[in-house]
């Protein structure tokens, strides 16, 4: 298909506000009169506040007022970002107290102060005084499960969080194994690491002239926080507004409600005056959300041929100290597990989601995957390597079938371009010619080479509803603006919708304009930007509401030009006729009539809802080269590349900017970001960027994108998820180079120096 | 008809924000890095610039930018506030250049200084210098009218702005005032007063990260600023957004672009920082609108039983330096001529819109209908007065008839409450008791009752379109979000939309919030505030939408409850069985499941425009009683009451509040307001609120209100126009009272104590 904007790079719409220092975030917008808020945060990992003294902070000149778990009771919150389900067993869990005296992690929110002024808040904090009786504590989910751990919640029976449990094949999975020819069976584990994104959460809340409690956020989903808050503080949705201004990335971490409800009732408590909470990057490290550390404890059985024939896998995440998405990213790593590869006769997955003392886990970019795909990835190249098989081999032998259908979800594949990723990238790496070359390596300095493949669904349907919003008014010159309840929190997606827009509508890129703020009162209703549903599902209802508007000027052209509807098109802005390919006029001659025309005005405008009841699968593959010095365990990256095939590219500039965010993501995941905790103490050891390695750009190569561009016919123009599925695959590529070069087995992550000179010293290397 | 809302005397929806100074005015949302405009002006009436100096101005520290008129060169402007017309004859006259070296008025705009502050902007305008060239000025119409007089505007003929003519009898007038009995023929003048609402014009604009010019202004026409300001400024729409914050008041003087078109002008010349132009109480007055002076010659016809047979209108109206609403507003005065009373042969109109040397003319709060209402009022009372009359007597024989069609609109009369109003103003005031009692009064203080009658139309169909739009999101719990275009300017349109909404829809007033700024990017379109248009024709727009959602929201419970959709309402907010009034339930169970049910949710939303083809008149009565001291010639009223008819009174609290505000304007248009000039230089004498006097409370009697609640079938609700209507008639009804109880003639406002003197003292009384 040929198309006039989508596909280009065409330049983000809010570029200039971005390099021009207008774009208005959070912090930006502060008010007159605006109060600080700063929290109390406990000493001790787990256990109870026996006493709490404010007085002192109370005291202070310039306080306005000190909250203390008393003062809250009673506030319990779900903090996850999920759409509403009608089906009460489908909610989220509601275990976050505003502030707490029974202490779950290092650092629990006990209390918080009201002041004037940043500096005040946080001399005050350190006033309050707490004496604690202390309860063990848990940084492992395994011994958090275990029989006679305290309760970190009271009443969840060993910690359970959430246990899921998926099971199909054609025969029962001890029979399956019992046919395999060989059964391998390892335990990968990786670990917590931290979204990192640039701004750190903030939020601030007022009650304004018209009595609605206006929550002004860095969020992911402004609509979804409006109805937590609503429901909770049992007000009507109407006296609830909240907007989300330019946000500088989320990554899954502001798909929470971490600062929201907290917020909310301090400008309650100070009579509605607006108050600011505004993390340190220190807090945000600790105390908002990060990626579940997992263990997955995988089996596989498989044929002298390769086919696999039974799979089996066990993982165990830790939520941390509280629920957040609870058990569904466990879950979504079980719906996962079967969509890349299947087994020939059958297939189990059990998962438990586990509280511990530990920080927080939530949504984080890829949702689980990155874990799953590490432990399945990694093993796959074992397999290969004792079945002397090309790893490439084994993954094509056991790849899903063109035309499956997903026995979960039911949803059929339809374009399904791995295969075409797995040669692109075997191409592009020189699979065979590398793999013969680095064979037998001796000397402290290797080379390899890896691939890792993956498949990642566009949204959550059908586990939970899909639905998007998109209002268009057409100017009365043609100039469209375009409002959409999707959430641009830095990916891009409100420039796709504007392409999306000027392509259904036939207008060129320049003429549409989209509103940057998302505003619960005016913006039409949508979840929110998570699962890499954006582009797809609400640029469905973008797509809708501009053919809407096309149809509406076309219905007025016709009758303005006194010429047959069906053979008028707009093209570039201009209504021509079909048959003679002749310009008629500018759509502003239409569109101005449509404003003012004594007898027939009716400006053109469309405000429309779109529910999909659809979720293509995107798939891709990384492959990597890589030399590993053995004597430091320091790993350089000498190429690496991700092909995708999330359909037809969009936008080609943004499209390769996710996917070089998401490899350099999961490249600090593979190679140096994990979440230290004081055993000793469970106090945090890394939480600021001297001590967390995030990739800097002098830890990052070169990152190479590719794309197998199969048009999704589900899709409104053949897209399909691009958001998360760059960070899922690196990682293991990486780690199957390694295992290339050298031999080892690296079942963990990060492959930091340090834990690769232990991995190799074990091995005998050194 | 009975109704749950409307006619309640419901809380304004802005009290809450407006009491506790939580609501937001242009002035509250200063920006960062704002700059601050101030104008030079020209201290003669009439002539040109020759030299200007801006050096030392420059020179400033803290003065950013001079701005001169060689600068802004070929940017003139249309500055009133109407609908476009696709009609290019019937488009406003731009005349208006941003600024100008050749000067129209004292004050005229020369050069603009830009600076970090408005002190120090105000300082630099002080050290600009400019040499002139006089010509000669004209104060009045008919001076400036002459052959001979210099052109205010180079090519514009006699300085005539614009000339109404209209003629309309079943015979020539000449003829039926020779079939007359007697012949009346007399001059009336009214002054040009200030519409002196609480906040004075104010306007920032910047160029936002969209590349947007966003002017956040008080104005009445947000959507005719964004139009002119594309237009004017060679922009597309889209890169203009025009906001409107809260509004202290407007009367017209918003309805006119007073400082948006230079401010547009200030930030793009540097850079697009924010710049703010804000009016200080002595530039409003004497630099933004007046209410036109005018000088009505008039001649009447009437058989000896006092029937009108030829009546005939000749009036001047002073434009003041610049077009602004052009001819409009003297021919909405011969429009009006015939629409409360009718001859019984010929009528005849002629106006005279002529530029002067004056403030600028423009939309005042019942636009004309004031000045010639007192002409027409106290010209029937001084021929009733002759015949020996009762001058009501003589009004009902004159009066339009029931079912009458309005010979240049041809909008035929629906309902018709006026001889009702009258007939209550009759027994209000006691009239044929108080007649008797004032006869043959002697002594200095002397008493008399007056009435004066009026009609007005709602909105300005068929000269202009009529066109408005709505939006309304119902919420999860069927909270409702209304969106207008209209704009409240603290007339309280919001809180009669809220009104209508709530009405419509079925659910309490309290369900309903509604967004207090317009944004034309963002709000439904609209034309403004003007008109008395809002209540008519946009509530129309609101109720159209409320319908909408209602449909909706009853298609749902149809299916939901398995009920047929005919068997079902919406009361109070529950979903209601009508066969058996059962309360099924609450409208939250519906709309919840629009939300979230995975299968058919799509959020309850309607977006609506609404053109209207119709205009009924508004009509109604002062009466005033007064005590008149002949020594000082000072007015004391002692009863005044307003009685309209306004169809079916939507709001009966803030309808008094109109009534109320209207009756005080007029008060000051008929006791003590005037704009002075310096017969010598043309300088503003009186343009402050020192010397200008607007009744303060002290001098404001009781104000009384009644209706007569005709219920009009055009109408959303049975309304008709009611926010101009109530300055129309005490002028002339204390005029009345001050004939009754002198037998003086007053033909002149405002009867002041200086003026009454002369009177009195010309007249032989002392």
């Amino acid at each position: 298909m040929e198309f006039k904007t989508v596909g280009k790079g065409e330049k983000r719409k809010d570029a200039v506000a971005k390099v021009t220092g207008k774009a208005k975030y959070t912090a930006d917008l502060d008010m007159r009169g605006m109060l600080y808020g700063k929290i109390f945060r406990s000493t001790i990992a787990h256990g109870r506040v026996v006493s709490l003294d404010i007085s002192e902070a109370e005291a202070m000149e310039g306080v306005v007022k000190v909250i203390t778990p008393e003062d809250v009771k009673g506030y319990i919150f779900p903090t996850s970002g999920h759409p509403f389900s009608m089906d009460p067993s489908q909610r989220d869990i509601a275990d976050r107290p505003l502030l707490t005296d029974r202490v779950r992690l290092y650092g629990d929110e006990i209390a918080a102060v009201i002041a004037e002024d940043e500096l005040t808040a946080s001399k005050a904090v350190k006033k309050i005084k707490a004496e604690y009786e202390q309860l063990p504590f848990y940084l492992d989910p395994e011994e958090a499960i275990k029989d006679g751990a305290v309760e970190i919640h009271e009443g969840v029976k060993n910690n359970i969080v959430g246990h899921n449990k998926i099971v199909f094949g054609y025969i029962d999975l001890d029979e399956a194994f019992n046919k395999s020819d060989y059964v391998f069976e390892e335990v990968f584990e990786t670990p917590p690491v931290q979204h990192c994104q640039m701004e750190n959460q903030i939020t601030y809340a007022y009650i304004d002239g018209n009595e609605k409690i206006v929550v002004v956020t860095s969020t992911q989903i402004p609509h979804i926080v409006r109805r937590i808050l609503a429901n909770r503080f049992n007000l009507p949705y109407g006296k609830v507004r909240v907007i989300k201004p330019f946000v500088g990335g989320g990554f899954g971490n502001k798909q929470d409600l971490c600062l929201e409800p907290l917020t909310v009732f301090m400008t309650m408590a100070v009579g509605g005056r607006p108050v600011m909470l505004n993390l340190t990057r220190e807090e945000c490290i600790a105390y908002t959300r990060t990626r579940h550390g997992m263990r997955h404890y995988i089996k596989t059985g498989v044929r002298s041929d390769g086919r696999i024939l039974a799979r089996q896998l066990r993982s165990y995440g830790t939520s941390g100290a509280y629920a957040s998405h609870g058990h569904s990213i466990v879950g979504k790593q079980g719906s996962n597990f079967s969509r890349t590869y299947s087994a020939e006769l059958s297939s189990s997955f059990e998962g438990f989601t586990v509280y511990t003392n530990m920080s927080t886990a939530g949504a984080m970019r890829a949702y689980g995957i990155p874990q799953v795909t590490f432990a399945v990835e990694s093993h796959h190249d074992n397999i290969a390597e004792a079945l002397s098989m090309d790893p490439v081999a084994f993954r094509e032998m056991n790849l899903i079938k063109e035309g499956s259908v997903d026995p979960l979800g039911h949803v059929s594949l339809k374009s399904y371009g791995l295969k075409e990723c797995i040669k692109k990238g075997k191409k592009y790496i020189q699979w065979d010619k590398k793999r013969e070359l680095y064979k037998n390596q001796t000397g402290y300095k290797r080379r390899g080479i890896g691939m890792a493949c993956f498949s990642y669904a566009t949204g959550v349907w059908p586990h939970l509803l899909e639905i998007s919003g998109a209002r268009i008014v057409v100017d009365q010159d043609g100039s469209v603006q375009l409002q959409v309840g999707a959430t641009e929190i830095g990916q891009g997606s409100d420039t796709i919708f504007c392409q999306i827009a000027a392509e259904a509508i036939g207008v060129p890129y320049e003429m549409v304009d989209i509103e940057p703020f998302t505003d619960t009162d005016l913006s039409p209703f949508d979840t929110g930007a998570y699962a890499s549903r954006q582009s797809y599902v609400s640029g469905h209802a973008v797509k809708k509401a501009a053919l809407e508007v096309r149809g509406k000027i076309l219905k007025r052209a016709g009758k303005a030009l006194n010429t047959d509807v069906s053979d008028l098109d707009i093209v570039d802005g201009n209504i021509v006729k079909v048959s003679d390919s002749s310009v008629l006029v500018p759509v502003g001659d239409i569109t101005l009539s449509s404003y003012y025309d004594k007898e027939t005005a009716a400006p053109i405008v469309s405000d429309v809802s779109n529910r999909i009841n659809n979720n293509p699968l995107s798939f891709g593959v990384t492959v990597a080269e890589i030399e590993v010095d053995i004597k430091t365990g320091k790993i350089e990256i000498l190429d690496i590349c991700n092909i995708h095939d999330s359909g037809k590219i969009l936008n080609i500039v943004t499209a390769e900017g996710q996917v070089h965010g998401g490899m350099s993501m999961s490249l600090g995941l593979a190679l140096s970001e994990v979440m230290l905790y004081d055993p000793e103490t469970g106090k945090h050891l890394n939480n600021n960027f001297l001590d967390y390695k995030i990739p800097t750009i002098m830890d990052t190569p070169e990152l190479k994108a590719d794309f197998v561009e199969i048009y999704e016919e589900t899709a409104p123009y053949g897209n399909k998820a691009l958001g998360e599925p760059p960070t899922v695959a690196p990682a293991p590529a990486i780690r199957n180079a390694v295992l290339n070069a050298t031999g080892i087995r690296v079942n963990f992550l990060p492959m930091n120096p340090q834990n690769l000179f232990n991995a190799f010293k074990e091995a005998g290397l050194i």
